[in-house]
């Protein structure tokens, strides 16, 4: 069965930044050969992760970062940043809840999102980070 | 490659309500001539959420909202509320945590589940909604 | 179109415990028959999970599990256990939150992984159990 894999690549900014791939999507979708199928994706790192939301300042500058500041703080103590001399805890606990993958649904060459709904890969990591997403497209 | 496109769709109540859509994926699989495969699941829309869980009252009706309810409060404050005059920016931040998506596996037309172990869907949303959610067969 | 499903069997001590299954799912990429193409792996059961982490031991053995147990408390107070007479309220939040399925990509028979991500099983029970993971490729 053919498969395609492509890939994404894209600069962050780091510390919780939180970039819209819904476009680099269509790009992918726009190059291949398929229309209708499921795109498994994985960003490779274990500080970053993907996930949907609507993309919008409020949520996006504001309220989901203060809840990872609350569920994991960037001052918290952590043995990681013991062992290492590291300063990203936080980002790596932040990175595992969310989870590296997400597989999305496209029909005519497009991704079925809601009208309000977009991807993004959160980057926690605390510098400046290029960044790569696996795409693979399964389908016909 | 032959891939299948579905549609379940739902109402819910919103405010975290939390529908077991294992009755629907076999639904769905009666309907497929693929018996073993991979089902992607995605939930179309930024306040909704799928996972598993064993589907009883308690942690169904109690305990998943009180955990919710403490890492993203309903009357919190959240910057997407000030902007859209709106009420539901926890809704959001639980819906992107949770995420969209879940890739559930089948063989002979059944998915491969725990005993106590449930597809659900979580509406976060604050008001009744309905909801869709693509499912895609990949197998054979 | 031929799709291929492999089990990994693990045992685990429970209580928050953290396997790296990276090896595991080598081997079953080394069994296969397929180069390149999707891994869709789901843990059976309603009280485990998989991400993926930096697996050292600060991350492993410390900091994942000081985060857990802010989310969802060993010794909170849950209906599910008031109902069932059962201790592991907090080990069934914890794995829905996770989530259950995770799909990873590879090329050349290997998972394509950033140098310090490993794929991990989070057994959150509070017991010893025997895990199965069911591991599905589609590709060629």
């Amino acid at each position: 069965m053919p498969i395609e894999t492509h890939d994404i690549k894209v600069d962050t900014k780091g510390n919780t930044d939180i970039l819209d791939l819904t476009p680099r999507l269509i790009e992918v979708l726009n190059l291949s050969e398929l229309s209708t199928g499921l795109a498994g994706m994985f960003v490779i790192g274990s500080t970053a992760g993907l996930t949907t939301v609507e993309y919008e300042p409020g949520l996006v500058n504001h309220d989901l970062r203060a809840c990872f500041e609350k569920i994991a703080p960037e001052d918290g103590e952590y043995q990681h940043e013991a062992t290492w001399h590291d300063d990203n805890g936080h980002s790596h606990i932040r990175a595992s809840l969310i989870g590296p993958s997400l597989t999305v649904p496209f029909t005519n060459g497009q991704p079925i999102l809601g009208t309000w709904q977009q991807i993004v890969l959160i980057d926690f990591d605390t510098r400046q980070r290029q960044r790569r997403v696996v795409v693979q497209l399964v389908g016909e």
